[in-house]
């Protein structure tokens, strides 16, 4: 971390209207650490997230939307361990210094950090090929993690599915689609929701949990491995996102079971705690049951087993 | 932070050999989220630095050296705040699933991690442009600010500088050099030493510190600004590193002014802790006095103001 004059100061110019500092925040950008407090009961969480130019978004894309949808992929994160956001950092690699872009990324990073109360505490610029590297830190007292789901246990997901993967190919501009069914896949693909509320009210009561990143069906696939169980689920209970049908038509379902980017959370109840959740009242969906197993994820179809044409996304 | 199989699995098996987890670590590679539990006193340290590939480094490098020096530099960001390592980050964006290349690149990050005492626990890889970026965290309990100095104070850097720009046009491959002296080049260049034992050495002594990323004239100006003082330095008590002369010649006194990513550190004493300071015994050399001022760093050479002909390294 530096403070050479460059463009990281220009950001940081941007943020200095943001004068609240989330706790802990004892001294931010500008040093060559940024030096934080942690709370004195609860656990750190951390998890970093890249996004790279023409990969996971296309280069000319609005800068405030990849700004957000940076800081929320790993916002999700810091939901999927029930963690609350405390402060993250920015790792930033641009092609060129580009004052208008800067604008509208620092605007889009700034908003989307005081929605969600986290504080920008450090980060590094340099030049190269469009990257955004994020990375959160949270507090958790009761962290969900992937191992803990038992043969028995309800699975649920935390909303509907499919509408980032649907979006996708309309936000790549591979797809054509009018005014509203363009903005519509463009908030499904930019601005996911972090879970971060329903985390914290199932924190206490579920086994197991994780964020839907790389498809259900793949992220289901890695509570399996880390619980040493297997899952049946049910295609007919998964909830479509009504943007995946209205973008994707019939291949809607198959993109709520197996397209990535929805960040909803995926968890696993036992069966002596549904009650405790039923009575919460929150919008998750039951669509199937942990088995005895070696890891693997059973989707059923009218009582057919049904395989997805793709098994989520690969990194590489 | 995602566990789809990729080749952050391929990293986190070369680590699965290293089962000596620094303290704090409870979760490490492989969930949403690491879980960390801070040392119940001091503050946390954290900062991130990235290197691009045909930037920072030439793309075809060795990458174990290239991975030695992602860490180093990072490491180095915590003794400039007298934070002692406890974990890290990795987000690496490779071109191409290179096994041979991810092999040299975990030894030569493990065989770091390992000297340093701190620990991997997660992580990000994704497709695109050579780009690795670390993120670092330690803990100080006596943190050294690049605020603090006053005028009076003496100037300290804590070893021989214009090391690695002297070696950075042979790394480059910009200039031909014999075998002992590529070899000198690269290990100035990719191997910096990071100055844990000099900071935990000198914190209780000194008004302010950096670490020396950018060149000792600019370093020492962020200094300045933050402390709001000037400075006065005698270039002929600069210390040159006798590779500096070796590979640059006559240029060596201006690159151990000006040149960068030597990662020695520059520190300031009030006149009355010197004393406690020369009983150390440390290889520190004094360069200069802290004077009343607007942020000026003024060099001289033989009575004479001494400009140099590059004002540090610019990130843009």
């Amino acid at each position: 971390m530096r403070a050479a004059p460059g463009e990281f100061e220009i950001i940081r110019d941007f943020f200095a209207g943001a004068k609240k500092l989330t706790e802990g925040v004892v001294l931010g950008i500008g040093d060559d650490c940024a030096l934080l407090k942690a709370p004195a009961d609860g656990l750190l969480a951390t998890s970093v997230d890249t996004l790279v130019a023409d990969r996971h978004f296309p280069a000319d894309a609005d800068p405030a939307a990849i700004a957000a949808r940076s800081l929320r992929v790993n916002l999700s994160d810091l939901a999927a361990m029930n963690a609350r956001p405390l402060w993250f950092t920015l790792a930033l690699t641009l092609p060129e210094s580009d004052m208008q872009w800067l604008r509208g990324f620092s605007r889009g990073l700034l908003e989307t950090a005081e929605q969600f109360g986290i504080s920008l505490v450090g980060g590094d610029t340099t030049r190269g090929p469009l990257t955004i590297t994020v990375q959160v830190t949270g507090c958790s007292k009761l962290p969900l993690r992937r191992q803990g789901a038992a043969a028995g246990d309800a699975i649920y997901v935390s909303g509907p599915l499919g509408a980032a993967a649907a979006a996708l190919p309309v936000v790549l501009g591979q797809k054509l689609a009018g005014d509203s069914e363009r903005k519509a896949a463009e908030r499904a693909y930019y601005f996911p929701e972090p879970q971060l509320a329903t985390a914290a009210a199932i924190g206490p009561l579920a086994s197991s949990a994780l964020d839907i990143s790389d498809g259900l069906l793949a992220d289901l696939g890695h509570i399996c491995e880390a619980s040493r169980v297997s899952a049946d689920i049910d295609l007919h209970a998964i909830p479509v996102a009504p943007v995946a049908r209205q973008l994707a038509g019939e291949s809607a379902l198959e993109l709520a079971a197996s397209g990535g980017d929805d960040y909803q959370l995926c968890f696993t109840v036992p069966p002596p705690r549904i009650p405790e959740l039923e009575k919460l009242g929150l919008d998750v969906v039951c669509i199937g049951t942990i088995i005895e197993g070696a890891g693997e994820v059973r989707a059923w179809l009218d009582g057919e087993r049904w395989f997805p044409e793709s098994a989520g996304y690969q990194h590489f």
